[in-house]
């Protein structure tokens, strides 16, 4: 058992992430009173866990293990179109999990409080005999008729993209040593986009209210692609040569096609994906041209179930073109 | 890895949990919108961890630690005043859980969430090599200006518990054996305080906006009155013959009165601590006849700092008596 007692941890590392909570009373109440929603808002919760040697490597920062915790949930509340309230933390200190982690976990923690403006409002410290779990609960707020749901695309409307696509789960590959013949620039940009993903938080609140689905991509675009497809009863036609790669992953795929399955399949990117009305396709522009990331259109809904994925000219890819079977 | 895959678990099993709560979309979208608070009302959030072999004993009934999970949250939810409103909840499977226990654990929760009429939400499974843990945020609502905190005894406020004091902890002796001695019956109720803790939510409810502070027994009852002293301003003296003790309890210490430290220091209790103002003291004593469960008055809140055990004449009660040092 580290030397650090519950209590100074408490005291020391964690109490000066609440001091922007008023509700959270420096975390020694029984339970945080939410902030009132602004008028007409509500509020979103989401809860994520992630364990160390499951969607952590053992040899992560501390620090980058504690960012990814709490931005995966942030993900969410970008998914949702709302802004960042407040978090719970479960710290289930493992068999092995040292001071020193637990200082630079807090420490890495800290930085991202900062960052996203996230107050910590109060949660749990346990000890057990497995590795080091973190679960993590954001709270988000969001206008009630703004808010993001997978469920309302349209045959007709457009599928969209953040950012890049592939990077997240190329990057498990690079950091776990299996893209040996990658340059070094570009594994480190890869295992840096599976440690620390970038929330989308700017762009979530920019489409809350505009788009008519959205969701994040963490268990692979083509999963959560369909996703969508299902809550909305829709299908979807994914055009494969317009899924925007990062020059690592271009490079990644020239000298292995099969990775194209990572790309399409792996999960771990944290972008958003959403549907866009055609009505509203000139706003999405005009984001794509001034907004903080890149907006790329992929796709199109259409009647019916189940994701396609096509070339530029429509003729629809076999899952076996690409090493891979469609599940 | 058991043979439930996580889509048949939160499919099958999972989601009937959440058909009361509309703003958890079937478990199927990113977050769950919360319901709007009632008109002058709050919400307050608490969340808990508990591992197996830490906080719920290896051969514990699966049913039972689900239970144990939920109802440690719902204490904290009765320990503000607040009424449940829903939950999420973080499964983290271990190297050993089998489908059996996940169907258990699940048909047991699904049997307090139809008691305490508290929607699962959402949540979020994963598989990781240690032992079966599981967190779980709760939300609750609660009116405003009657939420009650640890921070608002006074001095010459009384001390008052719902239930029984220390079968938790003894329960916990008695579920690993050390307490060979005592009568099966009162074993099996001792062992069932420690499995199944009975949340105050209903005295909670009464109580909010009533009485100047209040929190759960979850520490140990010296520990958590120390927390409402520390959080207040003010020290606490306890009538040591006061504390309500229960059958089992009596027939502990009256064979080892040792055990005394157990039942002061031992948590695990779910009941509530909560200080009276002298003219609430009327209301609490027709609570005490006509409410759901028992209430004593065991203390007096005082100037200065600390909690001091006395005996019924005054004089205090040396921690060595007890056969322990206070911390």
């Amino acid at each position: 058992m580290p030397g650090l007692s519950e209590f100074e941890l408490i005291e020391t590392l964690l109490k000066p992430l609440a001091v922007n909570a008023p509700g959270a009373f420096a975390l020694a109440d029984d339970a945080a009173i939410m902030p009132e929603p602004l008028e007409g808002h509500v509020l979103v919760i989401t809860k994520d866990a992630l364990a160390v040697g499951s969607h952590m490597l053992f040899d992560d920062p501390p620090g980058d293990m504690a960012r990814k915790a709490l931005r995966v949930n942030l993900s969410d509340l970008a998914s949702m179109g709302a802004s960042p309230v407040g978090f719970f933390m479960a710290l289930c200190i493992g068999r092995d999990t040292k001071d020193r982690f637990l200082k630079e976990f807090i420490s890495g923690l800290a930085e991202d409080v900062d960052r996203f403006s996230i107050p910590l409002m109060g949660g749990d410290i346990i000890r057990q005999d497995g590795p080091f779990i973190v679960t993590i609960t954001a709270v988000g707020s969001v206008k009630r008729e703004d808010v993001l749901r997978r469920s309302h695309a349209e045959p007709g409307d457009s599928l969209w993209v953040s950012g890049t696509v592939g990077d997240g789960a190329l990057g498990l590959l690079s950091a776990r040593g299996q893209l040996g013949t990658l340059s070094a620039r570009s594994q480190a940009f890869l295992s840096n986009r599976y440690r620390v993903p970038q929330p989308r938080v700017e762009t979530g609140l920019f489409l809350a209210g505009l788009v008519s689905a959205c969701t994040d991509v963490s268990d692979g675009l083509l999963a959560d692609v369909d996703h969508i497809c299902k809550a909305s009863g829709v299908g979807c036609r994914i055009e494969q040569d317009a899924i925007p790669l990062s020059p690592a992953a271009k490079e990644v795929v020239q000298s292995n096609k099969g990775l194209w399955q990572t790309i399409l399949t792996g999960g771990d990117d944290y972008e958003l994906a959403f549907a866009v009305p055609a009505a509203r396709g000139a706003a999405i522009t005009d984001l794509m041209r001034t907004g903080p990331i890149q907006l790329t259109r992929i796709g199109i809904f259409e009647p019916g179930s189940g994701t396609t994925l096509v070339r530029a000219d429509g003729v629809g890819v076999h899952w076996e073109q690409l090493g891979f079977q469609h599940e």
